[in-house]
């Protein structure tokens, strides 16, 4: 059993915003990275909130993230942009391109911005709900390191390439689809891998591009460079699907890193010390583009109701829509916040050198 | 074995065009309708080409379609539509929408339209690639006949709703991704039945919505509406991804019927010898709204080369990006199509009313 330890949310969002300002960030970049980190850890995505700390420090510390960048938009129209964003951080980066396609979008109804030298931007769904919060309809995607292996392929080539896309409904809670092009994430390969247990064939492959269920060889051989890696959502063959996850990943890719002339697949990270390159892809949809927000908060209410009243298969009681499970994640209001032990000990470790200590309650 | 007759391209296209005129269609109308059926055959995807007349001119008989019906733009911005076909053919109300969306975009970067009260369009990527050649992105979607199963679900509530991305390349052959979000079309299971064989597990599910390898007996349940039905992409549990297709299957249902507030889900085809209620979501974006025309090229070259050049699986000599298979079949520019024996004395039966008939070479 993973133990827990519980923290204030507050002190929690202060003490990663300390640490990264510490690390070199400017005071707003470090306050929107932890505000985004949190927002992970409160809807119990806890593989992207703060247990990633470390992991930009490094980073921050190596040249991987460049704290000082500035982003600049290189091209823009009434309905796009095309922002470099310098090598620096992720977040800060991923929201204010948000934030200029959401104030487009509000006069020119459609706001697309590809986003090329980024670095990890945490859940690609965080920037979608920066648009649902303004009653606008949100798209959010990134490239990433590459993990996946296309359909014929040996090895890891593609990110894991989330696509993002929110929706305002009424009484309804959001549609929230936040969801990567891969079969799983790497996490899930590590738990099996911990617990000895073997997984689904439509994982991940081996060396030779075969479908594994052996979890720790699968990891073994991405560390190594050995060749497989990660299987796009369809699984290792074009029987089961497999190449139209592989078709989502790269057009991901190309909406990231084609659009904005940035880096794509095993360029992405392709450099030691070196600013990674993750390309994204955000954009903002007025409902007035449309038939509006009163009739499309309608209309989602009725599409949700009839997924979700639906009849059940043998043994299931509950239909999830996008989005919802994170709605219910009890946490996710709380002052207080759960942490695993171990993230908890690593953060305190990661504080001690600029004298910052996060407490248990 | 199934048999093939050869016809001639140019007599078969007349035939379907002059079919579908006597069924009602205007003229312009029923020659983009046997265009776009004969793209599908001419690109080796026969289950959505002339394979289909006799369906549309039931359809045109029964109310199912209006040969007569006028779209309509019910709203306009710069950037967008949203066009309400009035239960008329949906090739021609595709093609014209996606026409405007191409002019809008040539001024306005991006043009984005969503589509109500159309009929089954034929392919979606016959409206991706009127971008295509006009060296725009292209984006085509629709909703379908319920026939997709929500993860937990019993019954059939989504259609098996695809997404067409296109992209242009430069050296390399433009991307054009054209999936369903279900696993396998039912087309699929039809040939598993035929040979009684066993399906695998993540196509479909039986009358109590648990994952199923009797592909006859899927089909019976659908034809008499006793539950179960084609399973999202990734199949039928959360640990294979299943609820990420399904995801993916509401998000196109949105983008479609709801921005449009026209029909959704098990509200389409809802109602005998009336229109079906089909709705689209098509979209144009300029090169010019991102880093143009010339650079896209270039990068979707070096992307392409990325993937296509990666080292292969064991057993594989290559790896395909989407659309490269259907570039690749033989017959798609020759003045002569095969089509199945029993293809071929369909459309003489449909033929026979009106005093047409197609003949062999």
């Amino acid at each position: 059993m993973t133990q827990h330890v519980k923290v204030a949310t507050r002190e929690l969002e202060e003490f990663v915003k300390n640490v990264l300002q510490r690390s070199g960030l400017g005071e707003e970049d470090a306050r929107i990275s932890a505000e985004v980190l949190l927002y992970a850890d409160r809807r119990c995505i806890e593989s992207h909130g703060v247990a990633r700390l470390e992991r930009y420090v490094i980073e921050l510390k190596t040249g991987g993230i460049l704290p000082r960048a500035e982003m600049r938009v290189v091209h823009e129209t009434p309905v796009s942009l095309v922002v470099d964003g310098g090598g620096g951080m992720g977040q800060p980066i991923g929201y204010r391109t948000m934030q200029r396609c959401i104030e487009k979008a509000r006069t020119n109804m459609i706001c697309m911005a590809s986003v090329r030298n980024s670095n990890h931007y945490g859940i690609a769904g965080y920037y979608t709900l920066m648009a649902l919060s303004e009653n606008m309809i949100g798209i959010s995607m990134t490239n990433s390191a590459p993990l996946v292996v296309p359909t014929h392929a040996r090895d890891a080539i593609i990110g894991t390439n989330p696509i993002s896309i929110g929706v305002p409904a009424g009484r309804e809670q959001p549609f929230l689809l936040d969801m990567a092009t891969a079969t799983v994430p790497r996490g899930k390969l590590e738990v099996k891998a911990r617990h000895n247990q073997s997984m689904p064939d439509c994982w991940a492959t081996d060396e030779e591009g075969l479908p594994s269920t052996d979890a720790a060889r699968v990891l073994d051989n991405l560390k190594n460079r050995r060749g497989g890696g990660l299987l796009p959502l369809g699984g290792g063959t074009e029987e089961t699907g497999g190449h139209k996850g592989f078709g989502l990943g790269v057009a991901v890719e190309i909406l990231c890193g084609v659009l904005s002339s940035g880096e794509v697949a095993t360029d992405v990270y392709g450099r030691k010390n070196q600013p990674s390159g993750v390309a994204h892809f955000l954009g903002a949809i007025n409902p007035a583009a449309f038939v509006g927000l009163d009739e499309i908060r309608e209309n989602m209410d009725h599409l949700l109701g009839l997924l979700k009243s639906s009849p059940k298969a043998a043994g299931q009681t509950r239909i999830f829509v996008a989005g919802e499970k994170e709605y219910d994640c009890q946490d996710c209001t709380r002052e207080k916040l759960p942490l695993e032990r171990n993230v908890f000990d690593t953060l305190n470790r990661v504080g001690e050198p600029f004298g910052l200590r996060l407490s248990e309650i």
